[in-house]
């Protein structure tokens, strides 16, 4: 059960972005697992990808073909990753895109293959060629919660978000939708992520925008601490919104980039909000570092430690193991008895040492909502961060024990 | 259940070593819980302890009194860690320290302090003074194995062994008692080891022959990646086998050597093979690295990553989730190109791809024992290194949901 989350009523279309789902049949039956998302010539386009040296072959193939071209076509699949499957299975991906930019009319390196699912099967080409034919034939602008369906893997729910902003007089739109449940941690997760805007975007800016957007959503979850093969975050800004550009910096930039972090951020939440086995959906603030990288360090050995994630699971206000993750985090700076801890606005630990007035019927309490808001003080520095995380429950290892039988 | 693991039949005793236990009911009920070992004046020791910066009151005050003596006693107690119990928390452990000295007649700084179990809970000192004051009654050459139990916690077995071996002409014993199953990883653990021999070391040999054989040992062991707050490993050499003494880099020394490091490596398995919910013991090798810092980077990262230990929990042969963990490792030099992978002998991956004669059933059937040795061939230099784990399992989040309810 996903913590907090409902599935968007609707999606905003985006002008100069259409999409279409079919069902190849690749692992999940009765539901469509082929997205296909095309946009305008002259869209621009930024992404980015997972850090894992082991990249499946879609991804190595769409850093190509970015390289190359703005693309026009993005197609996702699910239910196969296409990674360890080396030489063959970049072929397959090949193949893939060279059928829909047929079918499309547009150039072979105008597409982008993206795949996620279980590693090291190889993809089943004609089939999934057919339904990018049929996606092809229907296209349409109110596609987005589709794809955002036909995406999915281990997720519970299709996840998106829309927003419109005012940028210099003329609104824009932003919608976004993304996929993943495990497998997540930063720098990118199995995690895929599709945003479109309206926007007319600088050149400089496109690239830019979507990385500190990143920074602040997705680079700021984890479930856990696993990095995938298949990560990727798109942007694609077809610029029909409005005649002057939004270049960063600018007051127009100001709100467009507001906006993105929303949506990224929005999403970011609902993958961890429907982590696999999540019954917690849990804040990590860090404040009082030297330094930024310091407080996300010790923010993430927190998110990251089993014991402080299967305490939350059990709704046991265990500090001690919350205490003994930072004390361990690989931070320069750090001196335990300056140390203050609440969760959930309760005082847990002043000092390093146990609250005045902490009692354990006070930390049963603060522990017993689904949100729980663990906020560290380190009282040394003034710079903080924030990360997402879930627990770690039974059902996290039946998933993962059960998912490819 | 423990893997492959039994309680010692016996344990040899060392002669200037005596011990014995008593129970102060500090939260087991039914069983002893503090353990008293002393030894001979001009005993020779050494100590390694926790580096997680949030020490427990009992690590600050035995870091203190090794710096100004060699020890006398060692005061053990199980049930609870008396970490983040603050100042209160420190002086509690004094006064157990002068308990014991007063009675055995020794140097206040000669007594040290070691405490397991639960965080932030005040230990009851004057149960366990009056335990202390039983155990100087008892003390006996043969109380190792009864040490071994008292010091328990989640372990379900007791963890000894001994071994003799021949130096200088001399035999020496070298007994080593441990406990630990849960927040265990390298830079030691939740983990306490004790370890005895009657070797005459040289002075400047006995921190050396500790520091290598941990190195050796518990810091190659990883059950969840969390470093706990109580960690200790002690060894004490009481010169009473032979007359010459023994150095490091002698014939006698590598003899020696060579038996401190297997009982501590055997004592390290031991907490493996009772890790908290394990079913698989599982030895992960790491060979063809540049440097054995790079092997040890990769051997852990697979070994902390929730979704190899998932899969290794239900004895499906993911490879996979294997090579994207090798793919994520924070090592300099890496050719995902290059990698070489086998289970239990069989061939899974050649240079990155699946071996040419892998079927899914010989995957199968290399994951179903109990016993699993993952070979991972990085193919670009001649160093390596082995470190050893366990699964994931649901009862690794029963046992952790529910250890303090």
């Amino acid at each position: 059960m996903p913590v907090g989350l409902a599935e968007p009523e609707a999606l905003l279309a985006v002008p100069g972005v259409l999409s279409a789902t079919a069902r190849a049949g690749i692992r999940q039956r009765g539901r469509d697992d082929v997205a296909l998302i095309t946009c305008d010539a002259g869209t621009r386009a930024a992404a980015v990808f997972t850090r894992n040296r082991f990249s499946a072959a879609p991804v190595v193939l769409a850093r190509e073909h970015l390289a190359q071209a703005s693309p026009r076509a993005l197609v996702v699949n699910s239910g196969c990753a296409n990674a360890g499957t080396g030489r063959a299975g970049y072929m397959d991906a090949v193949a893939i895109c060279k059928a829909a930019a047929a079918r499309l009319r547009v150039q072979f390196h105008e597409v982008l293959p993206f795949s996620t699912g279980v590693i090291g099967s190889r993809l089943p080409v004609e089939k999934v060629s057919a339904a990018v034919a049929e996606c092809v034939d229907g296209l349409n602008e109110n596609g987005w919660l589709a794809a955002a369906r036909a995406i999915m893997t281990t997720d519970t729910l299709a996840k998106g978000c829309s927003r419109t902003v005012i940028a210099g007089g003329d609104q824009v739109t932003i919608t976004g939708i993304a996929k993943g449940s495990g497998m997540i941690r930063p720098d990118l997760a199995t995690m895929l992520a599709f945003v479109a805007t309206d926007a007319k975007l600088a050149p400089d800016y496109v690239d830019r925008s979507l990385r500190q957007a990143v920074d602040l959503s997705f680079n700021r979850i984890t479930v856990d601490g696993d990095t995938s093969t298949n990560d990727a975050c798109v942007l694609l800004a077809t610029g029909r919104a409005g005649e002057a550009e939004i270049g960063p910096g600018s007051v127009q930039g100001e709100a467009f980039q507001q906006g993105l972090d929303a949506v990224m951020q929005e999403l970011a939440q609902a993958i961890v909000r429907d982590a696999e086995g999540a019954t917690k959906f849990v804040t990590i603030e860090v404040s009082g570092a030297n330094t930024a990288e310091d407080a996300a360090e010790v923010a993430f050995t927190v998110a990251h430690s089993p014991l402080v994630k299967t305490a939350l699971f059990a709704s046991d206000a265990n500090w001690g193991r919350i205490l003994a993750a930072v004390g361990r985090a690989p931070v320069q700076q750090l001196d335990i008895d300056r140390v203050g801890l609440r969760i959930n606005g309760q005082a847990v630990l002043v000092q390093g040492q146990p609250a005045p007035d902490y009692t354990e019927a006070a930390g049963v309490a603060a522990m017993a909502p689904a949100e729980i808001h663990i906020d560290i003080d380190l009282a040394i520095g003034d710079r903080s961060a924030t990360v997402w995380t879930s627990d770690l429950s039974f059902d996290y290892v039946r998933i993962n024990a059960e998912y490819r039988t």
